[in-house]
């Protein structure tokens, strides 16, 4: 290798470790920066009112004009996702295969085109220069077409990392994991590998997609009313395998739900899905009036979130598609860690109208895209890397992958665990951590791009538990002091008024008690009385109710 | 059977139907009431600052002096949790077996002790006459000792209610479930099985609380340093078999977390939980000068609630124990729907510090307590009802039991899915649905019961998403009309305002223009003004933000 100077390879993750979603690779050699993905991630529920969360990628625009180019991994949101907000900061080529691309095009179109002259469609196989970097990608299977991992050729060594995988030995496309690539560059020498480890605590190995579409047929036929299937909108996979079998059976398909029209759109536009006969897709206007048992409809809503076509189905209140007693609703997805609930209240809307409810308890429905503890060894035996880097998991997946390196026998040493931010410095003997960079979640709430922080969302959390309450009174500016109007008592999200007269009673005589205690002074603190207020109110209501209302004075003065 | 008048017997579940949780069946004929169980439930995440919910028992209330008594079945919250807020109210008495009444008891004592005169401890298999009824417990395998189901003798025939159960052969305590009752009552004939509807959808059997002991004993004799074990507190089996395999192995135990404290005391001090050496016990303030490897830690938290001893352990705030690097945290219990990710999120901090996880995915550390699809058959058959009504469980969980009803020959007739309220007759030969009772929902929120409902609820929502806006003014009362102080506009999680300023100055003009546009008129309509000022504003603040906060406009005139 070359070793000019005895500089160092970093690799910093600004998004994707310590967390599943917003997945954000820095890879960077002196004067040349290379980026893999941009994704987003949905918010926790203590982050009221936050729409999505991107990484912070301060370190990005500050080193700017260093950096070669972004490339994509796959199309899917939690790689993908925060493009719209973080390409028009930098303004940089971006890499990706062509699907992939696609759906980046479409996201970008929503908000802001993106010059044509930055966007680069790559092959896997086909070597591209970045500064001292030769990126290549090579093929992985997935839930999503087109789908690769990233090798880079580096001064210190050859680095990969896998993205998003599973090894699926009979991908619905035909397109198969490029492990032959792997094995030479293992033979070769490989650095460091920067692997999945999402599914790092389960053993043995996934199960290949194929085995989907052959559940869904049995389903499928077994059906004697209408068919609805909800899945993630990006698994064209599933959804090639789910009009293949509705073909087969004589039926019609209708998508429904934005995110999946905006895919399976594309997909078909660029060929990577393939309709078995014309005319075989029908406007959900004309679902209506067509016989149940010629028709499927694919659909989202598979996570049970409030305004997916599948939830308003389920509700009743999708303006054009009822679920009807005797329909078959296929859930071939899984609830994502935090969506139990949601999904529940959905399957139990659908049984509530008759309907009958299939999920993967009940067979092979879903499948996992991210590769178990057998596929990971796999990748680390073929790749044969010095060093280990988990990515795309949380704290407990890294660990997991730790686990699984030294069964084979890995040491502590060798494997990096990082955390956001983490500067992860490689020379070819050597791996070590250095000085982090600025890293950490932006939050996207409406409009705003990081105006919603720690301050806002401390408010929002006391205002969801136990309401407002707002304290009005004006007072006489000058001696001699005196009320001049109220104190006027108004809340919401506190209790229910109107039952509470005695409490609001209360209130106001506490408030007068602060107002007059003030009064005795020579001068009125008129910060002083505002906190006054606030504490003696806010202990007369835990007192009394056992709540902690956001308590605001309003004092005006004349 | 008696068949005078022709009287019914009717079925009210008031709690635990189309629901997971605040159990309360109502058996009704002519002048006899008889109640089972009154439990609580966990608020779903949109009822926001709720602490819990319990039934609504109005019609309890209205027919009280027609109850004859409260029968419960086990000591589990969602089935006894709601009786402090429930018997104060209607001052009935109540049966139970010697463990369960322990249980309610303690939580009484914390409220209002209930007068000993009510209170009455049964013996499974000794028939009691409440009214018209002949009530008899029978018991029933399930994670906590000392269950019983209840046969009710009625003047139309038998109705049996399982209440909570799994049929475990190998039960910890030695204690069978009453097969051999079940079969007898199912010779002489039985008109109605209520039965126990969560694992409808799970087929096969649920394994043994016996094969826990087990598993827990390998981990524990693996572990290097302090063994720390999670569970629900109630589940005093598999603390009887953690405490054994601790004791083996010459491990000391705390005990840590108010729950999990006080069913251990109460189970010790009745017998229930058998200490295999004196002084095994030690307190948690000695934990910090033992050996690790010398100690069991049982503590509540397995739900990753934010104030369970678990979680404070886990993020270095529990004042008395740490956890570790090399500590072994067993997780024996798996998330409640809805709670996986607060369960990720300790799980998490327990790698993060170093400790070795182990949690159900890893081996058999946890098993339901609730029958499977076999289990359910077995009853069935053993019982013979002319008809069956699935109770303890949601809509899907009924309809898994519909359909286990029908695979055994059952019509759709004689099977009843109710919902909270429905009233169930029942004759010799004949199951309809009568007039509904009133029944729901209450929401406790501190000391508040019953005050917080839907406005407040959606005002909190509101808050949550958005946070709040209030805008004051000072105008004159009457003509010449001006503004004399204002608009101010004061907000509280909705944008960090500093960065605002165009926003504010914005809000003001609009404020402003709203008010003068009232101005023109002859007289102001302080009403209008008011609900013009929230619907510009809120229009203009959408435009600029797609942000909705609550905006409380505040007028004073002078």
């Amino acid at each position: 290798m070359h070793n000019k100077r005895a500089s160092k390879l970093s690799v910093i993750p600004l998004g994707g470790t310590g967390e599943i979603g917003k997945n954000l690779l820095v890879f960077e050699y002196e004067d040349s920066i290379v980026v893999i993905d941009g994704g987003v991630k949905f918010p926790e529920d203590e982050l009221l009112g936050i729409d999505l969360v991107i990484p912070d990628i301060t370190y990005l625009e500050k080193n700017r004009e260093r950096i070669k180019g972004l490339f994509i991994t796959h199309g899917h949101e939690d790689h993908i996702g925060g493009l719209p907000f973080i390409l028009p900061k930098l303004n940089i080529p971006i890499y990706g295969t062509r699907l992939t691309l696609g759906l980046v095009q479409a996201k970008l179109q929503e908000k802001n085109p993106y010059p044509e002259s930055l966007v680069h469609v790559i092959e896997p196989g086909e070597p591209i220069r970045a500064g001292v970097f030769e990126v290549e990608a090579f093929r992985v299977t997935h839930s999503i077409p087109d789908a690769v991992g990233y090798s880079l050729l580096t001064p210190v060594g050859r680095v990969i990392y896998t993205g998003d995988f599973k090894v699926d030995y009979t991908p619905i496309d035909g397109y198969n994991m490029d492990l032959g690539k792997l094995a030479a560059w293992g033979q070769e020498g490989v650095l460091a590998l920067l692997c999945d480890s999402t599914n790092s605590e389960r053993p043995g190995v996934t199960i290949s997609e194929k085995i989907v579409g052959k559940v869904l047929r049995e389903w499928f036929e077994r059906a004697q009313g209408k068919i609805i299937m909800a899945s993630f909108a990006s698994n064209v996979h599933r959804i090639q395998q789910a009009i293949n079998a509705a073909s087969d059976i004589g039926r019609k398909i209708c998508v429904v739900g934005r995110s999946m029209e905006n895919v399976v759109n594309t997909s078909i536009e660029l060929g990577y899905l393939k309709l078995p006969q014309e005319n075989i897709l029908i406007p959900s206007s004309e679902v209506g009036s067509m016989q149940p048992e010629k028709l499927l409809v694919l659909t989202t809503g598979s996570q049970g979130e409030p305004l997916a076509a599948l939830t308003r189905m389920a509700t009743r209140s999708h303006r054009q598609i009822n679920v009807m007693p005797g329909d078959m609703v296929v859930m071939a997805a899984t609830p994502i860690p935090g969506n139990e609930k949601l999904v529940g209240k959905t399957i139990n809307h659908l049984y509530q109208i008759g309907a009958e409810v299939v999920t993967k308890e009940m067979g092979q429905v879903h499948v996992s895209g991210h590769a178990n503890q057998e596929e990971i060894k796999l990748v680390i035996r073929l790749t044969q890397p010095r060093f280990l880097i988990p990515h795309h998991g949380e704290i407990r997946h890294q660990a997991g992958f730790r686990k699984i390196g030294q069964s084979l026998g890995y040491v502590d040493e060798d494997i990096a665990i990082t955390q956001l931010g983490s500067r992860v410095e490689l020379s070819p003997d050597r791996m070590e951590f250095g000085e982090r960079v600025e890293a950490g979640s932006v939050y996207i709430d409406g409009l705003g791009v990081g105006d919603v922080g720690y301050i806002v969302l401390k408010d929002r959390q006391q205002l969801a538990q136990d309401g407002v309450v707002v304290v009005v009174a004006a007072l006489s500016k000058s001696k001699p002091y005196k009320i001049l109007s109220g104190p006027d008592i108004i809340s919401r999200g506190f209790t229910f008024m109107k039952e509470a007269d005695a409490l609001i009673d209360g209130a106001k005589k506490d408030v007068i008690g602060s107002i007059e205690r003030q009064f005795e002074k020579d001068q009125i603190e008129w910060g002083a009385l505002k906190s006054n207020i606030r504490d003696s109110l806010s202990k007369y209501l835990w007192e009394k109710t056992r709540r902690r209302p956001m308590i605001l004075p309003v004092l005006l003065h004349y």
